[in-house]
Order: C-alpha cells, then sequence, then structure tokens
C-alpha cells in the first residue's frame, strides 16, 4: 500500500468517513487464505498480472488436490509443475474432475482454471537443441500458452550442424522472446543470441551423462558464455524460463 | 540473408542488373575487419540493434588500445568490461586519447564513443543489496545508460532489514526491468519478484567468505529461488544483466 | 568426574570408609551396557539433560529393536529417527508393542518411552516455507514436543510473498527459539532473523532440483546469509534443530 | 508495528487526538538513514535487542568512515568485521578519532561506541582447537563482550590429546553457551557437546591445506556430525557465532 | 559452398545457364529433413565422411523408431548410442525389423544400416583396465569396426600388474590409434602412452565407488596426466572415443 | 627378475646347461592365465605375499563364477569384494560349489579357497564408530582372518560419549594396527591416534546425509586431520584397509 | 625390448658371439641419464618419435638450467613448458646461452635444441575463440612448430558471431588436425567438429569468471559436446593439444 | 591410566603408603603444559613414541618461538612443518640460537632439539614421482630422519617412463615402507604397490594445473586406485606420510 493510500485512507478517519475498524481491516488484512497446510496467494495475480503456480514435486495427491480445489473454486489460473503420472491420477480423482482441472503428461504439468486471454506483444520462441530435451521445451511452451501467450515452437537445431539453426533465424527474429532449451554442453543459446536482437533466456537440461553432471555443466557453460543479452535459469526449468518470458512479452499498453 | 533477398539479388544478375561479381561480393563479403589477433564484428550493431563489447581481463594494453582504436575511427561506441586500472592507463596512453575514450574506475569500465541516444519504453532500476555490491551496481548501471537507458539506482536494500526494500517498492515497479545484485546468499532478487510485477534479472557477486564460494553461492540461489519471472547472469556480471535488461526495454516502435 | 568427587572418594578410602574395590569400582566403571553391537549410553541423560537419540537410517530392523527394547526397559524416552516404514513396521514387530514404543510416520520417527515432562521457558517456533518442506518440519515439531517443549507450527511463509511471513512476526517473537525450516534457495532463516530477536535456526531442505544441489545449496546460503545470530544444520536435520533449540529453551531454575 | 498499535493509533485519529500528518508519519516513516551509499538501520537495536554489524572485507575506508560517523553521531555501538590493518588505518584517519572508535588487529575489528552493559545469564566459552584458529577466537571473544558478555577464553585443547579437552570440561559446563573454534576436520565442537549440557555452536576455520579445502571440509564435517544439540556457522565466522551465542545468552528477565 | 562454386554458379545464371530458381535451391536448400520431433542431418556422412549417430538414452522408443526408420530408409548407416534393453525391444518392434535393424546388449547399440567398408590406415587397439571396464570398451570396438576399422581388443591389463600391459606393447604399437577404457584412479592411458608412440585417447569408467566420484576422478586423472600424446573424451563415452579414433585412422589417400 | 638372476641366468646358457629356448622361457613367459575376459595374476601371491582380490561390484555373475573356477582350480586363496547377494547366489550355481567357494552376506564377500595359515606379528584391531558402520568393518575384519590375521573388533565407540573410546584404549594399543571405522563427520580415526601409539588406518563409511556427501566429508576430514601416523582409504574400502593392515602386521621373521 | 630380439640375443650368446657381460648390458642397461635430481628419457625420441618435454612451472632456476643443459649436450630437442620470465632468465643465465637455448614469452616456452625437420602429412590449424585466448593458442602453435609440423593460424572466431568461424571453415578443413583453443563457455570445438571432417581437439581455456570455474566449465563442456570426432585436453594445455595433433599428424611413410 | 594402575594406586592409599593428596595428584595432573595460546604436549612422546609436532603455516613468528623455545627447554625434539622461510628468520631471533634449533628450507621444517636416535627395522623408501615433487619428498625424507630413520631417497621416476621405476623395483622391496610421493594424476603409488610387497603410503602433491584441482585429482585418484596394500595422505604432506612410515617401521623389540 503506498504512502499516498495510506494518507487518503487516514483522512477518511480523521473526517468521520471510515472508521478506525473498516481502516483497521483495510491496513492490516492478509492477503491470503490459510488452509492448514498452506497459505493461498490470490492476491498474486492483482500484484505481479500473473497467477499463482505451485510446485508438485515434493507435494503429496493431498496436497495439491486441495490447492487445486480452493484456486478452482476461486476461478482463477493454477499451474502445478513436475508432477509425477500417478500422482496426478490421484491428485485429479480427488477433485470434481468437473472442475475441469487436466494433466499434460509431456510437460508434466497439472493445469485448473482457464488460460489467460491473448495478452502478447509477439509470439515466444521455444527453441529445443535436441529431441531429447522436448519434454522442458513443452513444459517451457505450455506455460507460455496457459499465460496468454503464443509460441513458436523449434526442434532438432543443435549446433553439431549449424546449417539447422541458420535456418530458422528469421522465425526467432520474428519473436519477442527467445527460450532456447540445450543439455550436454549447452552452447545453443550463446549461439543463437549471437544471431538474433531478441532477448534470450537459457534453460539447461539434465540431459548428458559423465562430465554433464547432470545439467550443471550447461547450466555453469550459460552463465559463462559471452553473448551478452542472454540470461539463464535453472536446470531443466522451462517453467520458469516461460514464465519469465512472458513477463517481458506482455503487452501493457 | 534472407532467402528473399538472395532471391531478389539472383533474379538482378539473370536481367543483367547486377554483375556475378557485385552479387558474389554481396554474398560472401566477411562482416568483420581483421586485425590479426582479432576480428572486429563492426555489423554487430546492425544485426542486433547494440554495439560490441569486448572482454577486457585478460587482453593486454596493447590489444585493448587496437581494438579501441578501430572502433573509434569507426565512429562506433565500444565498452571494453573488466578492465584494471594500470592496464586502461597504458592503453588510453596508447590510443589518442582526442578520440574521447575515457576509463571509469569503479565499474572499471573503457568506452569508446558516444553513448547511444535514449531508446528505452522506461527506467531500468538497478538495485544493490549491500554498499559492497556497490562496483557490480555500478558496472550495471553505467552500461544500462551508455547502451541509451535511464537508471534508478537503489542501494544497501538487503533482506536482514526488509522495511527497507518494502520502502521502494513502488520505484522498483515503475521500471521496465529490475536488476538486483546481492551477494552473500543472495536471497534479494527472489524477495524483490515477489513484490514486483516486472522481470527480475538477478546478478550474484562475490562477496561473502567461506561457504559464499565466491559468489557460487548466491549464483546457484538465485538459480534455485521458486519466484517465476527471475532469470540469473554470472557472478559479477553487472555488465551482462544492463545489457540483457536494455534488450528487454529497448523501444522498438 | 570432577577432581573434587576423585578427591573426596580417595580420602574416603583413606579413612577406611571405603575399599578400594569400591572405588575402583567408581573411578573406572563403565557408563553404557555393551549389547554386541551397540553401546548404549545410559548416562547420557544424567550428563547432558536430555535422552539418547539413534540414527535409524542405516540399520536393520533387528538392530533398531534390540535398542529400542532396552531403553524401553530402563524406562527411559528413545528416539529413532529416519526409519523406514517397512523397517519401522519389522522393528515393532520384533519389540512387544506393549511397551507402548509408537512409528509417526511423516516425520519418520520411531518413539519408545514417555514423552519429557514440560519443562521450557517458553515455546519453540517450527516455521516451514514451503508446503513441500512439511515432513521436515514435522520431525522437527515432534522431536521437540518429546523432549518437553511446546510448539508453535508456521507453515507456507517463502519469501516470494513477503506478507505471509509479516503477518507472524509477533507469534514467533514471542517464542523462545525460532526453528526455519526451508528448501529452494532456503532464505527465509535470513528474513526472520532480520524481523525478530530470538536466535533462529536454519534446516535447508532438499526440497528443489539442479541448482539446489540436493539441498546444499540452501545449507551454504543459510551459512553465508549476513544476519547475525543466526545459526544452522545438516539438511533435512529437523531433529537437530528441534533438539538444539531444546537444550537453548530449557528452563533450568 | 503491531495491529494493536495501528488499532490505538487510528483510534487517536478518529478522536483527534492526533493529526493525519502525525499519524501517516507514525505509520510510514523509514526507520533507517539513508546515506546515499548506505541505509543505516538505527532501529536494528531496537528490534532485535542488539547493535548493527557492519561486513568491512569489501568496503573502502571512506564507506567504513561514513558509516562509524554516523554511528558514533547517534552514539550507538557498531561492530565493522573482517577489517584490514591498512583499511583501518585509513577509515579510522577520516573519523575523528576524538569519537573513540578503535581497531583491534587481532579479529580485525573495527569498533565504536561503547560496549554493551553487562547482560548476559552466564559466561559464555570461547574455545579454539589450536594456537592458529586464535584470530577467528578472538573474533568470537571480542564480540561478545562488546555485546555485553563475559567470556572464558580456552585455548589448543584439539582431539589429538583428549586430556587437555577432557581438563575443561567443568569450566565449559558452567557457561551458559559453547563456541568451539576449530580447523583441520573440525571434530572437537562433537566431542565438545558429548560432554556439556549446554549448546555448542560450531566455526569451523580455514586452518589446514590440501583436503581441508579452505575450511569447507571442517564446516561440512560440523554440520555431519552426530552430536545432537550442536549447531553451526561459516567458516572464519567468529562474529556470527558469538553473536549467536549472545542472542541465547541474553539474560531477559 | 565455396567462394568459388557461389562465383561459378552466378556465372551460369548470368549466361542464362541456370535459372534463379534453380540457383535458389542451390544456395538455400536445408541439408536436413524436419521429421517433427527431430530434423535428420542426411548430407553429415557427405560434409564429415562419418554417418550420423544419435542419443538414445533420454529418448522414447517411438523417437528412435521414427529415426531409425528414415535412415534406413534411405539406406545410411545410423548408430543410437546408450539404448536400454526393453527400450530397444520396443523400438524394433516399431520399425520394420526386416530393415535390418539390431539391438547389441552389451555395447547398448541399437543400428541400422550396413556396416562401413574397410577403410582403416591400421587397426584400432581397443584396451581395457579391467573386465569390469568390458562394457564401454565393447562399445567402443563396435562403434570402431561399423564405421569401417578393424580392432584389436585387449582386456584385463590394469596397472597393478605391470607386466600385463608389458606384454602387449608391440601390439599395441601395431595399431594406429590406441583407445583405453579404464575405471578406478584412470592410471592405465599415461602408461601406455608411455610405453608407445601412436595416439592414444582416454576413456575413463565410472566403475569404482566414493573417491571414484563416478568416473570424474579418472576423467580429471586423465586430463592432469602427464604423458604427452594423449587425448580424453567424457565418463562411458566408448563411441565418441572410437569416433574419433576412426577418423584419425581414416585412410583418405 | 634381478640382475643377478638375469646374469646367472645367460652364463648358463653361455655354459650350454640351458637352452635359449629355456632361457627365453624364464625370460618373457607372462606370469599370468588369459581366459578372455580377464588376466588372472597367478604370481601376485609369489610377488606381493598376498592372494589377488578382485572388484566384484560391476561384474556379471558369469564373470566373477569363471574368476573363482580358476582360482579354486589353482587351489589358491581369492576373495571377490562388493558382491551383491542375487550375483553371489548366481555365481556359486555356476562353479561347483563342491569347491568351497562361499558368501558371507554382511561384508559381502565371495571367498574361495582356505583362509592363509595365521602369519601375524599381532592381532588387528577393527574399530567401528557405531551400529550403522558394522557391514563395512565386517568386510575389513573377515578379509584380515581370511589374510591370516587375529582381529579384535570393538563396535560403537564414536566420539560423542568418549567414555566408550577411553574404555578401549589398552586393547586398541595391544594390537599391531588399528582399523578405525567411521561415518558421519569421520573424527574417530584422529582421536583414537592420540590415544595410541601403533599405525591407525581410517575408513570413511557412507553413513550420513546431507552434508555427509555420501562419505566424502569424512573422507576428507580424515585426511585433513592433523593426528600424525594416520593414514586414509576410500569411502567404505573395509577390504582395502584391513588388507594394508595385514601387509603392516606381517610376521616377516 | 621384444621376445624376438631377446631370443636373437640368447642365440648369440649360446653361439659365443656375445659374452653373458654383454647381452647383460643390452638387457638390464638402463635407458635414462641420472643426474641426482632428474632421470633424464634420452631414449623417448627413439621410443615414441617425439622429444622430452618437461613441466617447468614448478622447478626452480638451478633445475631447469640442469636439465636443458644435459638435453643440450646430446644434441636433442627440449620443450620446458610453463616457465615464467623470471625463471627462465635465471635458468638461461646458468647454462651457457651459446648452446642456443631461448625463451619465448608468449608461450612461456624455454627451448633447448633445434626444431625437428618437417614431417607432417598436413599442417595443423590452431584456431582461438578470443584475443583473450592467444597465449595459450601460441604455447600450441610453437609446439607443433618445434615438433616439425606446419601451422594455420585462426584467431578471434568465437560462437558470438558466426560468420567468423564459417569463413574460415575450408582453411580448417584442409588441415590434417585441428586444435581449437577456447575460455568462457567453451562452445567452439564442437561447433567446429560439426563444419569439418578433421580430427579436433579442444584446449579449454581459464579465461573467464565465477561460473568459469577457473576453465573447468569449458574443459566439461567440451567433454559433454555432443560432436562425434571430437577429444579434449587439460585447461590450458596448449602444448598438449599440438603434441598430440602432431602424433596424428606424424607422416610415417 | 589403565585400571591396574589405578587399583594398585588405591591400594597404596588404603595402606597409608600414599596420601589422598599424592594419589590425587597422580590421577588428575594434566599431562600438558599451559604457555597461555597453547598447551604443549610434552607426555606424547611417552604415550605415542614420537615427539610433538606442530603445524607451523598458520602461527606468528612469537608463537612458534614459544613453542619452540619450551620444547627446547625440556630437550625434546620438536618439528615444525609448513613455515615459510621470513617467518623462520624471525621466529629463530626470538630464541636463543644456541639452543641448536635450525631452519631447512627445501622441506620448511623448523626442527629444535637432537634427532631420535636409530631405531628402524628397516628404511624407508621415499620415492618422487618428478622433480618438481622433490619439496614434499624431502619433508618427508627429513622428517623420517629426524624420527630416528634411515631413509632411501629415489627421484624422478614417474609411470610416463616405466623403465624407470622398474629400475629401483629391489631397492624399493627392501625398504620396511615405500612412500611414494605423486602430482599430476598420482598414478605412481598404485604401480609401485604392484610390483612390491611392502606397505606403500601415497602422498598426492599440488604439483599440475587445471584438471589436476590444486592436488585434489591426484588424492582422489589414489584413494581410488585399485592396488591393495595402500593408504593415502593429504595433499602435499610429506611430513604426515613420513610419520606415519616411521610408526610402521619401528622396532619395538
Amino acid at each position: 500500500m503506498s504512502p499516498d493510500r495510506v494518507r487518503a485512507l487516514l483522512e477518511r478517519v480523521a473526517r468521520g468517513e471510515a472508521s478506525p475498524d473498516q481502516a483497521m481491516s483495510d491496513l492490516v488484512k492478509l492477503p491470503f487464505e490459510d488452509i492448514g497446510f498452506a497459505r493461498l496467494d490470490h492476491h498474486r495475480r492483482l500484484r505481479t498480472g500473473f497467477p499463482e503456480a505451485v510446485w508438485g514435486e515434493n507435494k503429496t495427491a493431498e496436497q495439491i488436490a486441495g490447492i487445486v480445489e480452493r484456486y478452482a473454486a476461486a476461478e482463477e489460473l493454477c499451474l502445478v509443475t513436475r508432477v509425477r503420472p500417478e500422482v496426478a491420477e490421484q491428485a485429479l480423482d480427488l477433485v470434481a474432475r468437473g472442475r475441469g482441472a487436466v494433466y499434460e503428461p509431456t510437460p508434466r504439468l497439472l493445469v485448473a482454471g482457464a488460460p489467460l486471454p491473448p495478452r502478447g506483444r509477439g509470439p515466444i520462441a521455444v527453441v529445443a537443441a535436441g529431441t531429447s530435451d522436448l519434454p522442458v521445451a513443452e513444459e517451457a511452451s505450455r506455460t507460455a500458452e496457459l499465460l496468454g501467450m503464443t509460441v513458436d515452437r523449434i526442434t532438432d537445431v543443435g549446433v553439431a550442424g549449424l546449417h539447422r539453426i541458420l535456418s530458422v533465424r528469421e522465425r526467432m527474429e520474428a519473436c519477442e522472446v527467445v527460450v532456447v532449451v540445450a543439455g550436454m554442453e549447452g552452447a545453443l543459446p550463446a549461439v543463437v543470441k549471437g544471431l538474433v536482437s531478441r532477448p534470450v533466456i537459457g534453460v539447461p537440461t539434465s540431459i548428458g551423462t559423465g562430465a554433464a553432471l547432470a545439467g550443471l555443466t550447461p547450466m555453469l557453460g550459460m552463465l559463462t558464455a559471452c553473448a551478452p543479452g542472454m540470461t539463464v535459469v535453472n536446470v531443466d526449468n522451462g517453467f520458469g524460463a516461460a514464465y519469465a518470458a512472458a513477463v517481458i512479452a506482455l503487452d501493457r499498453s
């Protein structure tokens, strides 16, 4: 609450237009719902323009169902990420399926509520270096679409055959943001950023073995890469990259 | 060069409007200048909208001077980052100072050419968690200004006293992008992203000792942090964060 | 045994009030019980004011049962931590259930003997950043309760929505010690320590992926965090944090 | 500010006993002082019972002098940690020495303002495993003394000669908290916690080579150690351990 | 496409010997086949002299079958590496077995198409330090054979019994390249390079425990080893070592 | 073969007492048996005084059976370490059980041939810090016994209750070598070396979680520990420690 | 010494053509020169076709001078690598400069003896990603030249501007081996291997900061990279890469 | 003090042969001298058969001088390890040189008191892989000699030229213990252990760069190596290896 709004509220109290109790309520009310094992941040969309997202990997089916139930009741979009298929099935059995919650197995997303309406200044490119990176890329693509963005999917354009990435340079340049998903040594985002003028977000994946260090090597490589204009998210975090891309591409006019 | 332009060029050759030699020159000319120890990418600005930047840390004064000389001759802005004072002094002695190259000691930037004209959709916030993080924050601020952005500098608002960061929430919200510079455990960017709707770029710094692992701990922490809409750059990379912020905030209308 | 007690014993021998054999027995008797595969430290509670605790993760059901049996026989409280459900079931089958040993699945504790009587100067707050951190938080809460402490459980107050943690500041301040359980980047303990005057103990959890390094990143982050007055325990070590909190909060008057 | 105090303030406004401007000032005034490169948290002592401490390692002499000057002006105790001798000398030259700021070289502390009055429930033991650990132990001892605690210094009682640590068991037991400083493999805190009933805080030091990993090995070892009732701080962080010990030992009656 | 060929093509257009469309097609056609989830690089063999290889570990049976199908249709050799038996079985069920694709369980290779004809200047030695290293060694041996090389397999010649490796020195010297597969501490390649004049490629394996760090220790050891003339590939990467050996041993006359 | 023996052999050839072929055979015969997938070092016992040992963890039941068969045929003792129960059962089914090979499940040893006759200068102490360390300790104890040593087993004497280790000091001092097995932070070997004059070999175990880094932390701690006269083996390597202890304790008179 | 040569020697002894002493001398003479602090391997060139190389980084000037002196006396080429300028100056003062030993400051090589005569099947390409990588690249180039190879130096062709590397594809293809030197994220070797058919050796450099981990990140990245036909050497090891390239390119006809 | 001695003492008190005060003194007297900043363990030699050693690296010249002074006064041998030349010079100036303390620069040892008399069962071999490893090897050699052992020094026998190590096999076999000092990848100790029957202690050194990880790679490699009968000490710890070797080789008859 801004100083201006505080002053206005106090003046209304001074003028008798608002009771101390009403002002009290406005000043200190807690903008979340406490359901015991979680505090649901219903005001997040108001505050940040985007809906709540829930980390599903270490939650029980009961906890996920409880959270989804309340957001569905409030008619708000809610994304639960990294949900294993068997947990998703149990959770969906616990909420009324009629509420429209669905599970998407490739990106491992459980979604309640309708996608946001279109509101991007332009599409978001989601580029995957290899076929093995597809699940992470699809987590990114679906997240972006649910947040109201259009997506241009580009797949299997790794640096070992440069002609593949060169052939899609113009498609990438036509997007607002380019999300680049790559495992192994993670060289693709820097190569892409050297080709296009748009912001690039690198997503390292855990594809690879030994020296790949389960995705840490491409993550460190992307952070080290010298192509300016590029930023990075955590290993396999397609959701986070797409969310950041949507924040950047949001049409605020 | 796009397929359309290739076809148009070929049709001009077929119609005799262009000689094979002219077309040849257009098709294969190398868009860089070879000065022996470096290949200067004069077309980068054309290609990406932003000027060339040079990693200064491991270059000799002679190399830096040679590079600056050529960009200055081409009347292009050129930033050399991470230049130690004594190397900067030597390099500036080697180029004609009259060309206007200058060294800024706090951000350790050596700059040739005029700043770009104003061209942001709005200001960029550069937030520093502590006073010790100021050199990195200043590298970010000056980079953004040289790239044509206005900057709102906010300092010493670490999470150990939350009232400090809460007091500047609206200043941050008013910016296009928020760059958050933090050492130690690097918690500030996630806290900021929870407060504002704008894109946040976290810059871990090497401030701290022992478990801080020379900046790797805040870097890993920022990548792990669960506030969606935030991305990360390398340790102490104020330049890279500001560059990415400028790409995002660029007014393309 | 203190020098004063040694001198007193020797004087009793010199006066003939104690035989050398009796003194010998007092001086060198071993304050533990050897049951072959373990030496049970029955005197620990006398020496440190707190009962024995047993690391259950790498023990067989037979070993756990043997240890529980002997402590139950001695009517002493004994906690076995990190016991998997199937091992607990086997172990409980091996001891006489009538002895009152029970298994609590969420905190994975196997408990023999009655909880200690209330003896804290005030409650211990156990704060969990997210719903996924609940098993570790519950290990802490139940440990504290068994050690004679009262507990105030506070859940899902992570830093991405600061209003949640701000809303419980006074509850935390009213406690003797605040145990803060957090995974991902582990920023919450430092934020809490900035808000309250009480000792804070941070418990990193293994919730997170990639850069979270299975809990090492929040552990390193908490150790690095600059909020003075805060200490740290091992990843997922809710037991150890609660035990330390109980030692601190113990009413010794 | 608590809800009760907010309600009371609002009622005073409603009754005309306070003007909106006065209430406004109370509600939104920022509890820190902005001196450009830092925001001084003068209210920290009020909020947490302990004074501000400043990380000195990466600050310039000018920054340290500016901060010390303002705290001295406010007649508040201020500790600047990890200040190198040459920086301390420059900083002290920049502030009026008459203000009483002094530099202590062994613990590398720069101190402004008078120590807090005695206020501990009992002494704090500061135990150093070896002579090489003395600088870190002295940082802990002096910090505790400045915060109003009495200190019992015990030195060179490493585990390679157990009779040394056994000979001081009763001295340690007589203290409120035991801070144990140890480099190399860092085994001492666990041994101490097995001997005494008081809370133990382990401080790993960077003494050692090769496998010691500059202090990370004793830090990891202390976190892993199985003696319950022990917590850990960062490598070489004698200040943090003593600060936490003082928070624990504080006489709040 | 080289400048000479570009010029020649343009002159043919100028002379009317080629239409703009034909030239366009030659200049910009994409040398890969897009099958939706993958872009098949049929021209790789033309470009590099060796066929395409596909990383099988993180692909579904459907994806592997799709890729194999297309290469088989084009009558090109295609190696899919690191395929688990159950995935291989599913994939082979999905393609027409009549196409001749086969799975080799020890090296975990799925192969479509005929081996290349003999074309090495001499044999490749594949040396395994221990029996446990055989699966990786066999991945190397079969890869080399499929690429047209002859292989001399030498097994169980680790450094703990030097007479074993000394007894095969002349067999190794008679080869064009020596691939040395070793787990544990990975000392064998350096010992071999000290004995022979041929190029040596070290392949660290994940055999070992604890300090072996799942193969990182032998990998780091081989990179550090001082025997010049030796290079290294990733942990367990028998395929990559053999491929590189084949490139070196290729008879280009 | 020593120079003296070479000279003697050559003189016998010169004198016609040996044919070149016989000498050839002596000089270059390979002291191992090649069974295809392994080269059995039957001369190891002659060369080093101790029998062959085989790493069982990554071998198939067929490979283990093949190796055991040949050593049993040669009536030599052979130890196969780290064999999982199901693999051991398969392997034993493949060799004639009548040959006397047996599997010991706790130490996971598969043994063929009779134990060596007693030949130590004195017993070897095998000390386990906790009950969870017993499998590794038993691997050490059984290895030592099979190599002809007597063993004094001491269990559950961790540093958290020092009186337990102090009570067995004289038993340890009476041994030739003391093997100390400890997980968690691994402090016990250094404490033991401070108490006794005999050589101490530390065996870190993988007991512990989080900061224990699967045994790397106690391993690093033991290497760092300042008690001179102590050496270290790999994580969980009870076999290697006992083998080294037997080499040290061997009665060579 | 091969079995054939041993048999021939023995037959000469049997025929009285060689005395036992002569044969003895041939069989057991040590193929190195012992100069107290070093054993010089004068036979290395005979054995491996390449001269000895000496690690200079941790040697004193006296040691380097002693080694150089003996190789110069034997008229053999000797390379001392990683020699700091001040050490080189001292060492050269200690040997007679007339012997022709010289120091090359950029590659930090101290060289005694004449370069080997030309003997490569073709040139070696030494490609440097950036100007900062030049010292390592020059160490590679000079090593190759001294070993009798011709070198094609290509500089500043990093992946951020792909047109630079594409422009030299044919120059690289015309070489026997391509050594690619790259710091930062180290993406260049994989990109190069995707473009050419020749063997590629990647040399990671320590250029970069933070996440670059002093060269470990590009080293890990190159090992992980999926372009088959590429191998890797240690960080900054231009010498080792060039030596391996020379072994590969050696004309043995 | 053993139970037998306690009982005897008590019986003497019962018989009036000893006063309680005398017995008290014997029972609880502290077997060390407290000199303020250190507790000198004069009884160590009695307890363990070997004199005290002091870690010199992080001590001031004043502390070292104080410690040396007291041991010299007690006519006991005292070794201070890892003393830098300038600190040694200052320390020696502070003690009376007449006491005979000397500094040995290559092994960086400061020694007070006379070497122990000869008392080994046989010599100790100290083997250095390369000339660069000499300082660590010399620390081992001098330590062993001061502890009463004879030493056989063997230098520059690294695995890249196996004939060098093979030529000294019998010299090594003739020793009681073999200490093997090796940097780079640290392969030598395992090779040596495969050649000789004596106990081998590996000492990794910090010689090497990049992947050598400042000695961690050879340390990990030695711990992983499969040659049984070998143990390991910390990086560069020649002192510790020699001390352990002397404990093993001690003639106790």
